[in-house]
């Protein structure tokens, strides 16, 4: 059981094969998620060749975190991105909690340094950065729509931003009153009576192939009273929300942004190197095609 | 800090860049070893790239190898060849031993089959097989000079294979004595008696870099009164025991041939594809190029 055909091309060209340029000495980055996009092993591996760095990224859904986390020490792997739902299950078992990770208990990036395990949470850094770079009013009140994982880095975010002001609205009591007490706001079931300010989605809705893909987390008079729309939806970029706020001429921070600045954040603690925005863009593109 | 030199070409051609065919399904194989080289993951790159194998390669040099082992299990990292010192050191950590590994209580190959790691010694397995394909006479006394690693995975083989009369020729007696008397053969401190028949140099005597790498591991009578003549040493492939050996017409077997034929027994293991002789001779050029 072999294959020769199409062999002949890899074989003339090699030395400039597709694997050609790993050795002993390239650098392993992985990600630990139980279900496993490729956005992540293409968007590293896009900068990596483009920036000429020497090492290679590549997903895993463990079946063992704790045996994931002892093959990263006793590996030596350098980085691992960490998703559902090992996030929280991870912080017992790395060596230092970054700020990042700390201030909301949730951990997305480790990072192997000469045997220590430093744990961030770029998620969290990515919307504070954004904050800044919007330069958003923290005097503004803020509505933040969930109770999920994004809504708590969110929240944290804010309220560690100086936002004094805030509302959860979750219609899930048990995770969404919690929350809010946690940061000093308000909890509520629903957005009725919100004067939104900054007005958050940190939910699923308007996420492409979600059930409520085509709708808007808040009505439409909740939107439109907003000074100013964060969307943590990612994809598509151009969500129902964001939409509908451009067409309002209300500033608008996107999920895009945020997924964008914190592979970055994360990829410059993997390898030292900050990409550009623009290589970012073209490797944020790349990924998803 | 970052660079941008030399990126435009990665740009342009992207989907073809190096790293761009790895996926979150691409399988790793690794080794695991004290001081790596390059070869192994050369080697392996240049057959999946050659052979269209969704599989990438990587060596590593863990500091623990309890936790690598556990990486392996945790993360599901699908093969790892064992070199130095790990050996032994995997035996415990293992759940099925194959004959070729339990044979000579050292493991060379680990393959994980959802989730059972299964070991094996393709060194002991390709000198197996090499005796029958050169059609070496079992009913021939045998020399083995040395009582390392490698003498165990030969003697054992070539007591398994039929050959009853031997002696293993080692100055260490603290090795060679228990060496020999496991398998039924003599000890000898020195060649100096031998009746070769089959003679084996099982020690780094002419081993490129080797402090003896310009001599005969026995006196040059002693090679002249052989049958057949085996030389584990891999690099280069024409030692001064195989050029001598060759320029009295006495038929040889070489080291390379044996890291050759272990290295695609190895590569079977992991992918289920047995590559062409001349796939491997490619290989193998290129891994050492």
């Amino acid at each position: 059981m072999f294959k020769r055909g199409g062999s002949s091309a890899a074989h003339r060209h090699y030395g400039g094969g597709m694997l050609s340029r790993i050795t002993k000495d390239t650098r392993l980055c992985i990600s630990l998620s139980a279900r496993p996009s490729n956005i992540g092993t293409r968007f590293h591996n896009y900068l990596y060749d483009e920036l000429g760095l020497d090492f290679v990224y590549k997903a895993f859904a463990p079946t063992d975190i704790e045996g994931a986390i002892a093959g990263i020490r006793g590996l030596g792997i350098r980085g691992a991105g960490v998703s559902m739902p090992f996030k929280e299950a991870v912080l017992p078992l790395v060596d230092v909690l970054h700020d990042s990770a700390r201030a909301i208990e949730s951990v997305n990036t480790i990072v192997n340094d000469d045997g220590a395990l430093h744990a961030y949470n770029t998620d969290y850094q990515a919307v504070t950065d954004l904050l800044v770079a919007h330069d958003v009013d923290s005097s503004l009140p803020v509505t933040i729509i969930g109770s999920g994982g994004m809504a708590k880095a969110v929240t944290a975010a804010l309220r560690h931003s100086g936002f004094t002001d805030g509302v959860v609205v979750a219609r899930n009591e048990r995770t969404g009153r919690p929350l809010a007490r946690k940061y000093g706001y308000e909890w509520h079931a629903d957005a009725g009576a919100a004067s939104p300010g900054l007005l958050v989605n940190a939910t699923p809705v308007g996420m492409a192939g979600a059930p409520e893909s085509d709708r808007l987390p808040v009505p439409e008079e909740v939107v439109a009273a907003a000074s100013v729309v964060f969307d943590v939806v990612a994809v598509p970029a151009e969500t129902p929300l964001v939409r509908f706020a451009r067409s309002r001429n209300i500033p608008v921070i996107t999920g895009d942004e945020v997924i964008a600045l914190q592979a970055a954040l994360q990829f410059a603690l993997y390898t030292g190197v900050t990409p550009t925005p623009d290589q970012v863009r073209r490797a944020s593109e790349y990924s998803r095609s």
